[in-house]
């Protein structure tokens, strides 16, 4: 007998995965050229050339006991110690390896996360809309998940809202920026902001209220806007990194969780993050593509591809008389829903062979996301099937 | 603040690994040349040449973005299509593709093996000595370890004691074979015996009771041991796998999970496991290494060079007076400590720098583990060390 919980969950949580097997089903139906797939945040772009040849490289170079062995739970300290320096050069930081853990992508990094941070009932706040799968990673390690609305329409994050939300149970405040699923980015005095709600609380209830920065979307930024780097602003910070995005490498799990050198018992912190690496099961991120990591530090994606499906289908979305906040970075879009029911018009669009995911799963209902990081070819075909689903909706 | 349960681990339960940073420790003092390091099971053997050359010709042929992507959270269909077929060819079973969910390596599937079936509550029966980490996976998902000694000195499996510890809230047995600490092979006869007691009491207690077979040593074989395969005597069995050791690729984290075709709700239960990898925050088994894999399917280390090391440290142990069964498989040697205190007697082998790890951890104390996958040359320098250790406990 499968447990209660998973039997319940089956055809449940999975929503953004469900969408995934969905498209495939109305590929094989419909043919793939007309099912436009918008559920998935699976970069279209390909991982830079030199991902390629650092791979030969590596394997022509190092000794293949060591290169595909075991190494310290933490991961391989050469890769760390190149890590903490690019760190160091883009942030004006002063990590090094100690400060450091190698993760098998960002999902994984915050299970290592709230493993090491959290008992039982310890809350985390987190500001909607936000990634679905935060919820199961606090509550699989006992804690609590506190959802604090951002300012709905920018959302952008409410600082009031946050410390008001605060209790002597909260042990974290997570964000995500850019933010998944709406491409906003929380600028420098926001950042400040939060820093300074978490100083002052933190002093009131006499012990650190940690933040964690989940940050895959650092890279993918149009328009010249400037991401803060959280570890600058507040001490108590765990950077939870993923290149699943910034080099377009999601299937290979390589990440790393990164900390402030001057973090609260920063030394068991990070020897905690490495024993949990080891106790979820993964026991180290990929060891290959740890080394990979160290020789593609200065590489990067084309992100003008995104940008140009960003504005086509913005643009489109807008005239057909769609709500959306212009995203600054990541590869979604976060649109109005035209009916109050996300799910109902996410079902609608379906008939159209439009997939996409009701903003219930981001918690916040009204909306819905679509993840443009598909062709543009793929996009220009789309929009006949949005201007009809519009149609079908106009007041 | 780290959790209160992440602070108490500290320095406690990591004991193999605690050993490998000892290792570390102890080789920047005295010289790598001379410590013993026997503590982890990190193959010296290198991988096959093939997984250089299945690499080179994967980066050469494939489309990085589908290589790289975001594939099915159970795995790439093809690998997982191939393995299935590789269980027919050698075992004469019907398995395919929907039966195979890919694993970052063998921790990781028991973990989601144990998120996919456990309740709260459940028990889980393992047969000491057995591997330590299996106390936190069954833990973490909320199960409770039911510990069945096997037959002290042989270490072979004690069917009336497996029977006996199963109740009503019996989830699963777990074996693990080779077995890791002792290298014993259960036999044919064993494990048809292991099947019988639980069809009884499957039977019995009107629910199914899993079989879960950690095979990661199935090819560490010396010999010509044949060790059964799981799944050919028992429909409810999940066999986990990894290509650690017989590929050599521990720091890769690859290996899969597979089910017999007739397991009981066998397609929710895929896809539950597919659902775990995903909770759990992998997502998925590393996407190149999987295609290495589907490349390597015929590919072996070559295990004489673990037989050469098994035959040199059995035979001087034994001519010390230490007492051991001879290992058929895996590259571990369980041997009796010359005193009761496992953990007393690996302090002093330590000054001796030999790394061994005390039986207290694999749940049988008064032994301890030699891991002997380290170079022949190493184990002919130990010897001596060894004598030396031993005359001091001669009685």
């Amino acid at each position: 007998m499968i447990s209660k919980k998973m039997k319940n969950a089956l055809g449940g949580s999975s929503l953004i995965r469900a969408m995934f097997e969905e498209g495939h089903r109305l590929a094989g139906i419909y043919g793939p050229e007309n099912v436009f797939d918008f559920s998935i945040g699976n970069p279209n772009v390909p991982a830079p050339e030199r991902v390629k040849t650092a791979i030969k490289e590596i394997l022509d170079e190092e000794d293949p006991v060591v290169l595909h062995g075991y190494m310290s739970n933490a991961g391989f300290e050469d890769v760390r110690e190149a890590i903490a320096q690019d760190i160091n050069k883009k942030y004006g930081l002063n990590l090094t390896f100690k400060n450091v853990v190698m993760a098998v992508g960002a999902g994984s990094g915050l299970q290592v996360v709230f493993r090491t941070i959290l008992d039982p009932g310890d809350e985390v706040i987190t500001l909607a809309p936000f990634f679905g799968p935060y919820r199961g990673y606090v509550a699989d390690n006992g804690g609590k998940l506190v959802i604090v609305p951002t300012h709905i329409g920018t959302f952008q994050p409410d600082l009031a809202a946050i410390e008001a939300a605060i209790t002597p149970n909260t042990k974290a405040v997570m964000i995500n920026n850019p933010n998944n699923p709406t491409g906003v980015i929380y600028r420098e005095d926001t950042i400040k902001g939060i820093a300074a709600v978490l100083d002052k609380k933190s002093e009131e209830y006499g012990h650190c209220i940690y933040l964690i920065s989940d940050d895959p979307y650092r890279e993918l930024v149009y328009d010249d806007v400037e991401v803060p780097y959280t570890l600058k602003y507040y001490k108590n910070t765990f950077v939870v990194y993923s290149y699943s995005k910034s080099l377009s490498l999601p299937g290979e799990r390589i990440g790393y969780i990164a900390i402030h050198p001057e973090m609260e018992d920063a030394e068991d912190t990070v020897q905690c993050l490495a024993m949990a690496t080891r106790d979820l099961g993964y026991t180290n991120a990929p060891a290959l593509f740890q080394k990979v990591i160290a020789k593609c530090l200065n590489e990067s994606v084309d992100v003008n591809v995104y940008k140009k499906n960003r504005d086509l289908l913005y643009n489109h979305l807008l005239s057909l008389g769609f709500e959306c906040a212009k995203p600054e970075g990541a590869f979604y879009l976060f649109v109005k829903s035209m009916i109050p029911d996300d799910n109902a018009f996410c079902d609608a669009a379906k008939k159209h062979n439009i997939l996409i995911v009701p903003g219930s799963f981001f918690g916040c209902p009204g909306y819905f996301r679509i993840a443009y990081c598909t062709s543009y070819a793929k996009i220009e075909k789309s929009l006949d099937a949005w201007t009809k689903l519009a149609k079908e909706f106009a007041k």
